[in-house]
Formats: structure tokens, sequence, C-alpha cells
């Protein structure tokens, strides 16, 4: 599928904000992929596809992440989660991408995780930062998204823990685990 | 051994500021026991060797979480987080304590954990709150302990996070299931 089937694909799945929101992360991921040497077209695919599964039936979402063997832990925690690993299961089944970058990208879009690949950080940033996105704290990651993709990924991972816990809500293993990974780099980066 | 002695222990090895803090969690902790209906020795005796442990030598303290089959992720963290599982383990070689219970509320002090005892939720407050403590946020979490345990620990926890999150530092993993297993039963208890 390329890039204008997969638009369609999306336009058809989301309603007309989520779509917009769609073509911000598309924009900003392919800035940041040019900026940081990726590979744009994964970039492009994954923006593209990486919220497919925000308006999947709920139901539907609980029996496929039983059905297709996803993170069981999943289900004891906010369906708002659930989207991202659906997602890069419906972009192999409704839009062909086998690639598994692609695919990596969409699954921990949300959630992030510990040894991200390039397009997954860009992706997870591109969704934080995208010209829609208006929330306090946004500003300074976009600043940070222009001079070192690492530090506004670090910022961004550790601002989403903060509004989880003010909102007192639940947070995710993958997601301390992506921000404990992102703080022993740091860490080690210092003494080489 | 009892707490005069288990004093006298503990103040041959701690300087004279983290003995006067010990004092102070003691204090703090009997009185919670009372409130909250705990069993007074237990938190009394926990409260007096929690930090038993707190200026032994590191090497030592490596080797033990190694030899006595702790939990080797200790190993990846903090050294700060080594004094609550050592000093359980000293609490019973040096102080002669083999309750669970007292051990567990030593061993989780710094970390917490899921599904705490009510004796450990009492020592993690304790030492959070005991009157030498004076950081930004304790007065919250003094009266929420006065007034119900369940939201002084899950301020206090919540507190931590952010706190180690302001410092960049890493989050040990009970902390996180700590923090989550609070959250769930709060969001439990509003459906009660």
């Amino acid at each position: 599928m390329n890039r204008y089937e997969a638009l369609t694909l999306v336009e058809g799945l989301l309603p007309e904000k989520r779509y917009k929101h769609t073509l911000g992360v598309v924009e900003t991921a392919v800035a940041l992929a040019k900026r940081y040497g990726a590979n744009e077209e994964y970039a492009e695919m994954a923006a593209i596809l990486h919220d497919m599964a925000k308006y999947h039936n709920r139901d539907e979402m609980k029996q496929l992440i039983q059905s297709e063997g996803m993170d069981p832990r999943l289900l004891l925690f906010h369906h708002e989660l659930w989207h991202a690993p659906v997602g890069a299961h419906l972009a192999t089944v409704l839009a062909g991408i086998h690639e598994r970058e692609i695919l990596d990208a969409i699954r921990y879009h949300t959630t992030g995780r510990a040894n991200m690949t390039l397009v997954e950080k860009i992706i997870y940033v591109a969704d934080y930062i995208e010209p829609g996105r208006k929330f306090s704290g946004v500003e300074r990651v976009r600043e940070l998204a222009h001079e070192d993709l690492e530090k506004a990924l670090c910022r961004a991972v550790a601002q989403s823990i903060v509004f989880l816990i003010e909102k007192k809500q639940r947070i995710f293993p993958d997601t301390l685990e992506c921000y404990n990974d992102l703080m022993l780099q740091k860490e080690k980066r210092k003494y080489e």
C-alpha cells in the first residue's frame, strides 16, 4: 500500500479531528526523519497508520489482544493503551505492512519501551509535538526536538509519567522501562 | 532483642543525625500503629531497625544481595536502594528478628511494593513524614496521615516518583508496582 492508499484508508477509519492530528504527525515525523537520518518512508507510513485503531470497537480490541498473543497485561490497564498494539496488527491485516520497524513504531507509540529504534522515537515524539498539540510543556519538547531527539524523548516520556500521576492514573510497565532505559543511556553518555 | 537493645545496636551503627531520624520514625510509626490498629511492637521494632544498614559497607552490601538471593535487579539501580533489603537481612543476623512482617517493613521501606501490609505502609509513611523531614510536600502527607493512611501513602509514593523524575533518576520497578497497585485499589474503592 502506498502513502495515498494508506491516507485514504485511515481517513475512512478516523473522525476528522483525529485525521487532522494524523496529518500533523506525518508532517512532523517526516521532518524528524530527515533531520536525524531515519528511513523517511518508514517514518511516514508509521505516522499515517499510528492511530488507525483509535476508534476500533473496544470488545474487538480486547479479543484481538487475546487471540493475537499481545501483551496480556494490556487488558489490566486503560483501554486507551490498546489502540497502539491493535493498530500494528491492523496495519498488517488492512494495509499489508510487514516491515518490523514500521509495526513496532505503531505498537509502542503510546507507551514507549526500552531500547526504542530511531523510527519508534520519531513517532513517539512526533505524536507528542505535532502542530495541533497545545498542552503545557509541549513547546519545550518541540524546541528540544530540533536540537536533540534523545533529549526531546526523555522530556516527553518524563512529562507523560508526571501527567499520569497528576491524573492518578496507572502507568504501564513498558513506560517505566522506557524512562529507566533513557535515564541509563543518559548516565552512560555522561561518562563517555 | 528488646527495644532498648535494638536502639543501642542501631545507635552504634548510625551517625548521630541518622539515629535522630530513626527516633523520629519510631515515634511516628508507633503513633500511626495506634491510630490504625497495627501491631505496635512490630511497627516499633521495624522503625528502630529500618535504617540499620544505611552505613553498611557498599561492597559487602553488593555481596549480600548476591549471596542471600535478594532481587538481583537491585544491583542495576542506585546503591541508595540496597540498605533496605540488606537491613532486613541484618535485622535477622544481628538483632535476631524473624517475624516476617517486621522484616518486610524494613525490606520495602524505600521502594514500597504492591500489596503492602499495614506495618509496611506505616513504616513507609513514618519514614517520609517523621518530624525531622522538611522537604516540599511533606506537610500535606503529614496531614493526610492523621486522616487516612492509604491517602497519605498514595501521596508519598506519587511525590517520590515525581521527585526521582525531577532528579532524572531511574525508578525501581517495585515502586511503580506500588504506585499502580495503590491507584487500582483507589479505583476499586470508588465503585464500592
